[in-house]
């Protein structure tokens, strides 16, 4: 077995093990051996699941590496355990904590310790998070770091790798260093790997990259995600409205606002409230995310059954109509997910626009008519071998094309119209789709059979 | 306004303008002038709808860069470009596009013109295609790059820095570099970062970092995202079963794989098919991905249908009964919904574990309770309002219970049952679901009738 692989499978230090160390009065020089060699992350999940007090004395221990482990808490832990420390420690933490983590956190907690603890902070630090502060959740201001490393564009490649060597503790990353003028108006780039390559004794001026991607700090996430994925970028330049640079976004963060966008939709879609911690939410907060999208779709569903109610009739005179009520919604359900999927999706990574609307309309109706033509074949034959009645089998073909056909454009237009609202495409959920195109299948297939059935 | 700004809002070229460009004998120069500012994703947006012989024609004229731009073409389309080209450009193309994305390519090429390219390629990345042909897909062999750098443990940091400058034009990455012993066995890593901030005639195997995160060439992408995004790396080394290091899969790679994974997931979810281009997707092939679920579909709910039929006795005592099938099919499906979206969404960030399968169940048991009492005696009221019958209430009101507690469960157990039997959890679609719990509430529904309304 090779080391590699022991390191793999080795058996993670158990929770009883760790808090016997703390019971030993030298445990800070004990816990900084023990996690010497490990990634922030790998304490992070050694310690989770041990109480906020013992958590928070163990960050204690670690000093810098114990801010690196704090960070990965999700916010609510991180909470708890920010409550065990001394008001020393709090601020120590909140100045070593990287900006953009240190702000989110910030805005978690209580108004009046943040007006306790603010005064205490270092000056450049304070005006850092009430600045951030004012970004609104969402923009790429809310995500951004400000620990970028920025040099001016007369100096040498040498000077410049010589200050990089400096200032490189302090920088979420120094692979991409930005050119800004004395106003901090951002003028290029250069890579790490250009500096490396360049001769020692050229200009920052003559190396840099000029024709920069950029986005703003009101720009919305998703364009952020979009431009960092499409550009293969490792960092990308917020600038404000006078484009000068207030701050970068790194990969990693992107990656997070990817992943929980993708959450969100999912989750949306799902109609079942955005659950990110399912093992430790109780019963009671799941059943209340849930409930409220269920009492409007109880609402809408009770629809339905007035208009089954109103042709209550029809349905007396010929009961095996009902016999092909479920096939009816079930096909249009399945047929508006379908389409409503693909456009949700389309438009959450941009292969989709708003301006495609009409043309997305008559690709679905014509995929509507054809889809729901081969179905309604098979209804016809299903009706004619129940009850040898062509008048019902017509009646369950032509109810067929018509809800499907409905349910293939409802289910694309209803996100597309949301988007252009200024809403989530995401939150025209599959459920409610399918309440929706219920109503208009069973409006259709009796005013089809009384034309059809009675009318004749 | 600014520059920046200028550039982000001036109007591309349009493709009529390239083609006139293209029309001139010395188009090469000209265009090598035009896109010499554009990063190689701008020139893809420019030039991808153009018809496949100008984009080889281009693609050809921009030497190196072109290069980058055939990469971000899909591969369909990649192919179309790749017949325009000659034998020599051919050759000359594959062995200059990263090896990750040459060996998906080749991949999609047939056979013969493999057969027939191959032995006209250097023999360096012959072999390197040939190894990398041997990766299963959805495996880390079949994302990861071979263009790595790595250094030896005992060189000094000069040393190092004096070696990436040189490799670095032909490395994906030079960022992190690996520590490798003469059998090409993982000793470590330094950090480009690392190395700057260094002495510089510190030793490599004094500074590298030892207790390094990897994966192996047969590990799922599925896991090579987790670690990456869990770790914040910039690129994760792989490594076969001796631990020798044999590519490295980068982060620009990893947010590729995350978005197709969740792609896939949500299009699953849906039952749509995974339609990655719907603008340019035929009508046809759309119905064509869509119309297969729908027909397994229509036969599950023709179930339903003959359950109905089953019970036609007490629909035709009681009409009233009918007017309650779209509410209970419905809130059962959407029921069945939410938790299902919860579940394949937690499996799928790998929140929850199939171990926890039981946990879940009895957890989605009490849910369903609490929630499906709830909708009964709404639904029990609602009965009152049309009816007045007491026994037609308590019929609702149990059948609402009995199926949405049917749905919250079945809804989280059928994507677990589908890991655990090795398919993905995705596949267990919504409108799945959906159907099979219309089966199960039509039964109850009726179950519950016979026993209250008739057998009373």
């Amino acid at each position: 077995m090779s080391d590699e692989q022991r390191r793999q499978d080795r058996v993670p230090l158990a929770g009883p093990d760790i808090q016997e160390i703390l019971s030993d009065p030298d445990y800070p020089k004990k816990l900084r051996e023990l996690f010497d060699d490990l990634h922030p992350y790998d304490v992070f999940s050694l310690i989770e699941d041990l109480p906020p007090e013992d958590i928070a004395k163990i960050i204690s221990a670690l000093g810098k590496k114990g801010i690196e482990v704090f960070e990965y808490f999700p916010d609510e832990e991180k909470k708890d355990i920010f409550y065990c420390f001394s008001r020393k420690k709090m601020v120590e933490l909140l100045e070593e904590m990287a900006p953009d983590d240190r702000v989110d956190f910030v805005k978690k907690l209580p108004e009046d310790l943040v007006e306790d603890i603010l005064p205490l902070l270092a000056q450049a630090e304070r005006n850092d998070i009430k600045r951030l502060l004012q970004y609104e959740e969402g923009t790429a201001g809310a995500i951004m770091t400000t620990e970028y490393a920025t040099i001016p564009p007369d100096i040498t490649v040498d000077k410049a790798l010589e200050y990089l060597r400096r200032v490189a503790p302090d920088r979420e990353t120094i692979y991409y260093v930005y050119v800004t003028d004395r106003d901090r108006k951002l003028l290029g780039l250069v890579t790490l790997r250009d500096l490396i390559v360049a001769r020692r004794t050229a200009k920052i001026e003559d190396i840099m990259h000029r024709d920069l991607i950029v986005v703003r700090v009101d720009d919305p996430v998703e364009e952020v995600a979009k431009k960092v994925r499409d550009y293969d970028f490792l960092a990308i330049p917020v600038v404000d409205h006078e484009n000068r640079l207030v701050g970068i976004v790194t990969v990693d963060d992107v990656i997070d606002v990817i992943e929980e966008e993708d959450t969100e939709d999912m989750f949306a879609y799902g109609a079942s409230g955005v659950v990110h911690n399912y093992t430790e939410e109780s019963v009671w907060n799941i059943a209340r995310k849930r409930i409220t999208w269920l009492l409007v779709l109880v609402f809408v569903q009770f629809i339905s059954g007035a208009v089954l109610q109103m042709h209550s009739a029809e349905l007396q005179a010929m009961i095996a109509l009902a016999f092909f009520l479920p096939v009816l919604s079930g096909m249009g359900g399945n047929a508006g997910s379908q389409s409503s999927t693909t456009i949700i999706r389309g438009l959450a990574t941009g292969e989709i626009e708003e301006a495609d609307m009409w043309r997305i309309f008559y690709k679905e109706l014509r995929v509507g008519l054809l889809v729901g033509s081969i179905l309604g074949i098979i209804g016809f034959a299903r009706a004619m071998f129940i009850q040898q009645d062509v008048r019902l089998g017509l009646t369950v073909f032509l109810s067929m094309v018509a809800t499907v056909t409905a349910a293939t454009t409802a289910g694309a237009m209803l996100p597309i119209f949301f988007k252009k609202i200024g809403l989530d495409p995401a939150l025209m959920s599959g459920p409610f789709i399918a309440s929706v195109v219920d109503i208009v299948s069973i409006l259709i297939y009796f005013e089809i059979a009384r034309i059809i059935i009675m009318g004749f």
